[in-house]
């Protein structure tokens, strides 16, 4: 049935419990099935939900688990039914490796939204075995769920937009917000923030960083290449930004106030919450009301957008901020990126490191 | 400057002070000017925000103050400049007489976000007067603000249509909820709710009346043809209904939870809030963020929509269910609607009524 190869096996990272501590772990692949792809991970991009999920945090982790979600790799090997791509060529892979193909949302191309869906790390495959991710030598993924790098994205700089990157276009796609002269606020400047004024600048929009601190305001604005640095603080200047952006992107990933923030909105404007917080957030009802502003959500984005938003920044030159590390660095990486301690992604140059530590 | 007669005296029935109790009370209308109509009041529908204003339940009433914002009258007068109406024609008039004209709300038609919109009443005009609404014998409006009653539509079915009808109106044609098929969920079978519910039969989609007792199944069902009544403490029948409705109009005016509601949605649907809650209310960002939904707000509707509304129900022959009362029993509607005890809006007859007390 198109297997090319037997099963094999494996050196990834893997955490064995809740302390979140990485070390080497051989496991075994599946046979590259009819629609499957294998790949040779080349970098793996180290994300805030590889953390929670190395260390439980949300109470559903599966050891010994190897995360990395983030994955540019080359292919090594194709099914007999896949014809996008070619043993050699560069791709990526990002949250999911499956969905069910059947609901409504994986009918309408958003798959990210389907309830069947399958994680690239911590779930269990079709086959009933654990999926790994990409902090490892090798994949196996199914064709559905690879992405095609294009040629003038470098691999490392590519890795953090298959999950960061398609995090904050998808919304500003879905939502109506990728068209030039628009107004735009991103609230944090973490990973996904970072890449966020990047793609909004590049959307031609005017971007507004938005703080807590004086902090961030010299690389928000001479880096980042933001136009304005708001500090939260300051009544004084955000009474005079009330009513002006058309949108914010709020990545912070702790609890925090709306009002503020809804209060920049002008009329219709948009707030688009990115992170996942396990405290209730509030709102008066006024404050949308009267202005029919929105409160809303987004989950990473669709295939179909992470290869739009591969090729946007290509083609826009939009690169990504990244620190390369080695995989024996991990353990290290993933307790900086506890304190924000990176600028502004670590990026795993896993073909490069020793994975048997 | 076109205005054809001198200032007149009328007779209307205001608040005095924030017992809110209403009695005969006469003052004089501007002269109607080249863009003003002048109107005899007809029917005028009793909404909360009077009740609300009448009480200074906001803190920002002034008396004393002639409430009403479901105007249909008559028009007796027209200013030189006025070419959409003729005298003798029917007219209705909403919650607002006047806006800035100049702004981005007010260019774009959606004047109701204008920030220098004139209310009805408990407001000041441009010539420094306030503004007293429906509960009188005339009124005297620029044409702008003023909407035609289509003849297909009884006067007093028309007055809850101009606000608690565009309310409802507004929000389903701007977030594409106005194409057949849909699934919508009302929250609340007051006066909003009710007509909530026709509009979005007379659309095309399947309804369901969501309630926190059994009280009002057979009267969604019998009486408004919702297809399906939920009870939101049957957390069976809650799970079961999960993910299947496109949109929910909550026009609950007081604190609720928010998670019950926002489950019921599927991808992409739309929590709209309509009514004015003193209370902050609560979401988790997971439950928006999986599923792309949407917390948003609306407030009232454009004149553009005001029209469109009138001439939707007169198309589908959607009614309002109206008690038609005289003024001097105004007090006593104002004290039962307090309690809701009305189905499910009343309407003053004002022309049939002996202002004069």
């Amino acid at each position: 049935m198109g297997s090319l190869v037997e099963e094999r096996s494996v050196t990834g990272w893997a955490a064995r419990d809740a302390s979140g501590i990485l070390s080497p772990y051989v496991y075994s692949l599946r046979k590259t099935g009819p629609e499957d792809v294998s790949i040779k991970v080349l970098y793996c991009g180290i994300c805030h939900t590889d953390l929670h999920q190395a260390r439980n945090d949300l109470g559903m982790s599966n050891y010994p688990m190897v995360p990395g979600h983030e994955i540019v790799g080359e292919v090594v090997e194709v099914g007999s039914e896949v014809t996008k791509f070619r043993v050699g060529e560069t791709v990526g892979v990002g949250l999911l490796v499956g969905s069910c193909r059947a609901c409504r949302p994986c009918k309408s191309d958003i798959e990210q939204y389907c309830k069947k869906k399958i994680w690239s790390f911590n779930d269990v495959y079709t086959d009933g075995k654990p999926t790994q991710g990409g902090f490892a030598s090798h994949m196996v993924v199914d064709q559905k769920f690879v992405a095609r790098i294009p040629d003038g994205l470098a691999p490392e700089q590519a890795a953090p937009l298959l999950c960061a990157g398609v995090t904050v276009y998808s919304p500003l796609k879905h939502f109506g917000l990728n068209k030039p002269g628009l107004r735009g606020g991103i609230l944090g400047l973490g990973g996904v923030g970072h890449i966020g004024v990047k793609i909004a600048k590049a959307m031609g929009h005017h971007v507004t960083v938005i703080s807590s601190s004086e902090k961030k305001r010299e690389e928000a604005l001479e880096h980042l290449k933001a136009d304005d640095y708001l500090v939260s603080s300051d009544a004084a200047k955000m009474q005079s930004a009330a009513d002006t952006l058309d949108y914010i992107l709020d990545t912070v990933p702790a609890h925090h106030p709306l009002e503020p923030y809804l209060s920049l909105l002008t009329v219709d404007g948009k707030l688009v919450m990115m992170g996942v917080i396990n405290s209730p957030l509030q709102f008066f009802t006024s404050m949308i009301g009267l202005g029919r502003k929105m409160i809303t959500g987004s989950f990473i984005g669709s295939m179909e957008e992470i290869q739009e938003v591969l090729e946007f920044c290509e083609k826009k030159g939009v690169s990504s901020t990244v620190e390369v590390v080695k995989m024996e660095y991990v353990n290290r990486a993933m307790e900086r990126l506890e304190k924000n301690d990176v600028r502004y992604r670590f990026v795993l140059d896993v073909a490069g490191s020793n994975l048997t530590g």
